[in-house]
């Protein structure tokens, strides 16, 4: 039942718009007992000189990358083990936790790591779940691993889970548990 | 600076209003790059009588139970083995998947599995995440399990981290990876 | 799909604002194929002393009576012959026009005109219809006529139909047609 | 002084939205008593893409045609002896009742029943009236008669008025009343 | 903390609706005492088309020449010695009071009358202040005067004050006051 | 035409809300050419509860002191020689400029100052007059003096102006300009 109307500085795209749009149903959703059909959403855009705060015209704040892709093209980067790449989506105090409380803060001390433990590994996602957080966005997905061990003996169906922290379209942290011997 | 308005009809008390603005607050501030404090939400409340939908006057959704109470409730039901208690949290066709893929319906059957793994388990949260989806909302906790081997040989410090889907106020399943023996 | 939302002082009981509501509703679908769910009405209020038209403030407009109401009133009143309170519902310059285009101004002239064609005439109603226009609201009311012929014969089931408008709660004219001999 | 606001998908032209205005302005001055000055209505249009209801984008519902144009345009088929065009205006349980209660369904029953009363007719308007209403909107219209009696003599000024029942922009029944000899 | 918006016919430029924005800001921070940075201020435009008061459409109102600006114009005219542009900024029942009560209509009397007292004048601004109130604008500016007396010896540093009541785009009277010898 | 609304927390007196009102009006009226009698404010007021700006629940800024009514207290007390009292309406860095570009800071300066001027002074007040800046407040003031001058002989109908600068209810300076013999 709840009507919800946002006022928007123009200038978004369609996506970002539906997007916001969606979030907002499910906040509401999440809330009160509403029928889904009973919830409307509608964003009025107003002109940037048509809006002051402080008596100064605001320009529409970016769109911001969607926190679920930052850790797909992540994972997709340390899948193929392009550590280059994969350094660009981390926030500098980046810290990564991994089952038996392994801890570390640069990449290539977590390739040295896991060399004992397995070849290589692929990961088969389940599921991206997005959580909007009062100090950010924490990003989860969950799914079965693959790969081969250290004597070239192949794996699949192992259980993992992945959760991230993602602050300013940064990742902060990754933790991660699974199913592999520790 | 997007303002958020949200038409509700009248009765919901003070903790519904501030959670759905912290919601709202939290799903815009998820899409665009605003500074916090130009995210203004406000809730107008309007008499039920003052409100139709498809010419039907609507009384107030009921405020939904938080999803992470629901969860903790049934956590802590289950520590205490008040199986009894837990289930009454549970959805009709509740399933739980643990380490190793273990999967069961009914509460005895965990406790049965669990049995030769452990006398009994405590868990301390580290945080509870709640994700709101368009098919229901999921709640992840994580942190430590401490307890007692077989044996009677203590534990502590082992990470943990569960996975539930909530719906209309039921857990619908759990989803546990630890980093125990599995 | 629209959303309609009105400002009102507050003070109207919660029957004029449902009747508001309906009316505004029938409104809407009667100019835009919307999905009867889809469409909302919501009421929102504020203190006399928080609205000002023109710099002033505004006392709420009373709530009007149903013209339809007015009219079962005065044909209630006209039923039982009872004249003066009928005429208590009249404008000024009420006019009638009857079938044959007898045109008639004042109640006891109607009278005349029908002692030679019925003793007495009793109205079943099937429907009361209000059109809201530029110039007042028109009510229309048909049914069937029962009563007596001028030999004491009874009738009944004869169609009639009326034709009302109403301004400022008074009835401007009355136009009827019916089966009966003109 | 209420101030009416319609949140709508752009897209609809100037007509409709002048409509939709001036039979919200109706609608309010029908059951209170502001100064017709003070009656505002502003229609607030958003992109489809800011548009959700149930988490579902939403496109404009059809401008919906004028129920007086469609009983206009099948009495003009019916005076001209046009049925074939006439008939595409009617639902299919279309039904017509005439003075006396004659009742009909198809058009060709009508004629014939018609036939030994007046050679033709023709309707001069005074006046359409729409009432929009919770199942459907009914229009009157009401005027004079003027045609040929079967002898070929010539009448005129004959009192009649119509209701039709508009459901879907189709034509569900019709009613007529008028001071033909019956 | 406030939120005011703003529903404005579309066709206004930009510099009339920063203007608008800027004086609303000012005039909530002068009621109440919000943080600037919590004043929000959001202008809507609709289509004329989708804008009615009293049943009928409206086209926005011309934008306002800042009385300040005529004010400024006036003044600039005079120093000059420009009266027929000078008069084309005045209503017709204009009124100037000068120190020592000195009362005018018509400039030429004001240039006769200080004849006597300077050669010529010139005036430096310190600041122009504007008041919107209930019955126009009332435009103030103050700042020194510069000159020469009738004997030719020249004068700076005088300070003065002038009031402009502003009413449609004419000055309807002009007050001064200046520490000159009256 | 302009329609305003303002989104205010609950709690303010209608006091500050019909001045909230009037002064939204006079700055829309000061800027568009729009009829008075269309131009419409509504204050929609919310409990502290349902507002969030940054995430958090805000109360509602106090009403401030009209600065008018500050200046006018603080003139009655000079009036009557309350030194004392005069001075609880200044700010720590007030500055007075008088007739001859004499300036004080202390009130006794300036009593001292007058002494060989007058003996005493009355104001007789024409208008009021606050205009809200981007900085502040300013309020002027003007009429009449009349008194007693030194030797003696009373002295009525000088004309003066005074220009206060009014910041979070204090005075920040005072300008006057009169026709007195500087």
């Amino acid at each position: 039942m709840p009507v919800v109307r946002v006022t928007l500085i123009e200038g978004y795209g369609d996506e970002v718009r539906s997007s916001l749009s969606r979030r907002l149903t499910d906040a509401v959703r999440a809330t009160v007992a509403a029928p889904l059909d009973g919830i409307i959403v509608a964003i009025e855009e107003v002109k940037p000189t048509s809006y002051m705060r402080g008596r100064v015209s605001r320009m529409p704040g970016k769109p911001l990358p969607t926190p679920a892709e930052t850790v797909q093209a992540f994972l997709s980067a340390m899948e193929r083990r392009d550590l280059a790449a994969a350094r660009t989506f981390l926030a500098d105090d980046f810290r990564m936790i991994f089952p038996g409380s392994a801890e570390f803060g640069a990449l290539e001390d977590l390739v040295a790591w896991s060399r004992p433990r397995y070849r290589f590994v692929k990961k088969s996602y389940e599921a991206f779940d997005e959580c909007f957080g009062e100090t950010g966005t924490v990003v989860y997905c969950f799914g079965k691993l693959s790969g081969e061990w250290p004597d070239g003996e192949p794996f699949e169906g192992i259980r993992f889970i992945d959760r991230f922290t993602v602050g300013d379209g940064k990742l902060l942290d990754q933790k991660v548990w699974n199913d592999l011997r520790a």
